[in-house]
């Protein structure tokens, strides 16, 4: 066979998470390599209820299709959640319910980017959007993302040398892979530059509700006044990812848009899908959420007391206030390609920094560790096993 | 605001479907518009107790992420389906699990399409595809749908005028909105043709089970031994729209691109979703499907009856052997636009033709008309208003 294949699909690049995270499936393995939920926070027999719920009292509604923006319970219980919670106004601004966080920045580039055109994006950041962009001819501007948010000189470098820079890309809670948060100030200056410029900015939330230390800090789309913010939140860190359910928030202008890219890609979001994450929404969210932060909060907590207590000299790490990510800091000149590669056969999976740049091929020196998704004897067995592996490595180096 | 918009969005179409299915809510209205399943077809409750079963004996799979390519059982069981009733072999064949039947055309598009590239499409078809094609920039020629298939000369001389046509689209069974079925003799001109000229087809067959008349015609997919059809079959209109549950069915040597196309815009189907699906497939699916079957041939038969009884002189309409849609016809040089505009105000909805023609605003003498979501009461009263007033149109005329 050799049928023409498109040429957006050979720009798409491996995935080194991908791989690691394949891996990491091996028994015997402790994976600090999946952003994923700790199971614990599932609530099958609650979905199982509601949906018995729902198919009693709505059978016709949850079988049918549905509206391309989405179940209107669902739509307005997160309009009502997002104006409580950040004063989003919802007389400017729309709601699409999307099948999870990824496809908000599948519709967010179909509706923003034209060939060519330029995405400035966090550096390290999610891959998985990087490919997203690729995908849509996009290309990729990195700028050094700081333990506070964006380098707020290196952002407008950027867009003064990239004429058709269209969107930046932004996580702003809780980074994926860093577990960085961006400061209020950093948030405000992301958005004046953006308005200066006339650029838009895709806030990828997924880990909002994931906070158990600290204040919270209104997302950017809460001072936007002018609808260049498109808002990604999801369901799959708080609820379940196989759920896939998320929601894009939008300026009314974009309506039109959003609805034919729904229209033209899966008609709309599953119905049975929608209900349980209403249902989750208006029974008892914030308990829920308090009960997830818990967990994670504890998680972080083991994790970070063994590395202090394990670490070899020379590794650092952050203290993240929420979400499901630390960063590893192994010293500058240090690749650690290599090193997460051999860890598996160690007992330990974590993903190299690498795979979170632009250029994967460049060496780095951190590790992306994810606490969520094991117990506190994995936990502690795991940076055993991690802190010891990485002893002998360092010493091998000197 | 003046964010700069993509130029995809502006290629693709308002839909004078939409306009109409909207319309056609309002109370009173008898609705031949929407070409959904009918309601009595759905099994709500057996939906629910499959999902407590799912949840109850694998909770964790239904909560976590899945595969990009579905849920493993799903895959198997669609893989010994297709292969035990049409002989398709997936040594050479993979599948993947879609969000619905849409999604299948727009993995097919994103993988096969560069811009500007061509789309050689049936016409009258699927609207909904078309704008899909011209979401990746595509461009469209269309070529005439005979009530046994594509007119095969036309076909070829379509290819020869675009060198750049990749694709050939079909809908092979029960054509939407014509209600037409290929011929085994035109299934195999088209595939001729595509290997002469190095073409992929993009078979779209949501109707295929939804046969009650007549002998069945294997799929194109069925004689492709050189992987250039992409399969697109769909479980809403054989289990329910709103799980939005399809499948594609591509050749191995396209899996990391399918697989990518999959992990850049929502990462893979509901689980909830892929596990009903499975569970309906496993049971009594045969059962359901003769159920659903009968179902709509009565329907058929009430419909056709009715016209033959109450039709003015002038119209025509074909015999469908199986899915949702029947054409009828009006005498050459009527437009149907303004009639179905108006009928609604007469009590009954129908879609003009222009509606499936790549050109909408040219003059079209066809309805698509769907007898499936009806009652008998309903068929008869709708038809009636439907006849009545199309004498009066055609008096007018005159």
């Amino acid at each position: 066979m050799s049928l023409h294949v498109a040429k957006r699909m050979v720009e798409v690049q491996r995935s080194l998470i991908r791989g690691i995270a394949e891996a990491s499936n091996k028994p015997g393995i402790i994976s600090f390599a999946n952003g994923n939920p700790g199971n614990e926070t599932y609530r099958p027999e609650l979905f199982a209820k509601f949906v018995a719920e729902g198919f009693a009292e709505e059978p016709l509604t949850l079988c049918k299709y549905g509206n391309s923006l989405g179940y209107e319970p669902l739509r307005n219980a997160i309009k009502t959640y997002m104006s409580e919670r950040w004063e989003i106004d919802f007389t400017r601004n729309e709601v699409l319910i999307t099948a999870g966080g990824q496809q908000t920045c599948d519709y967010t580039t179909k509706v923003l980017l034209d060939e060519g055109d330029v995405i400035i994006t966090e550096e390290p950041s999610f891959a998985s959007c990087y490919n997203t962009f690729r995908s849509y001819y996009g290309t990729l501007a990195g700028v050094t993302l700081e333990e506070d948010g964006l380098n707020i000189e290196e952002l407008e470098k950027a867009i003064l040398e990239n004429p058709n820079a269209r969107i930046i890309y932004v996580i702003p809670n809780f980074q994926n892979p860093t577990g960085y948060t961006y400061s209020l100030e950093k948030r405000k200056a992301v958005y004046a530059l953006a308005k200066q410029y006339n650029l838009a900015i895709f806030e990828d939330d997924p880990y909002c509700e994931l906070r158990f230390d600290g204040e919270d800090i209104p997302p950017i789309k809460s001072f936007d006044l002018d609808g260049r913010v498109l808002y990604g939140g999801s369901f799959s860190k708080t609820v379940s990812p196989g759920l896939r359910i998320g929601f894009l928030i939008f300026d009314k202008e974009l309506e039109t848009r959003i609805t034919v890219a729904k229209q033209v890609t899966d008609v709309h979001a599953g119905m049975i899908n929608q209900y349980i994450a209403y249902r989750c929404m208006i029974s008892d969210f914030s308990e829920h959420l308090k009960r997830c932060q818990d967990i994670y909060k504890h998680k972080r907590d083991v994790m970070i007391q063994q590395l202090e207590e394990k670490s070899p000299e020379g590794l650092t790490w952050n203290h993240p206030e929420g979400g499901l990510f630390i960063t590893i800091t192994f010293p500058e000149g240090f690749d650690t390609y290599d090193f997460a590669f051999n860890a598996i056969d160690n007992g330990v999976a974590v993903i190299p920094g690498a795979g979170f740049y632009i250029d994967q091929d460049k060496p780095r020196n951190t590790l992306r560790v994810c606490y969520s998704t094991s117990s506190d004897e994995e936990i502690i067995q795991g940076i055993d096993s991690l802190c010891t592996y990485a002893a002998k490595w360092l010493s091998k180096q000197q």
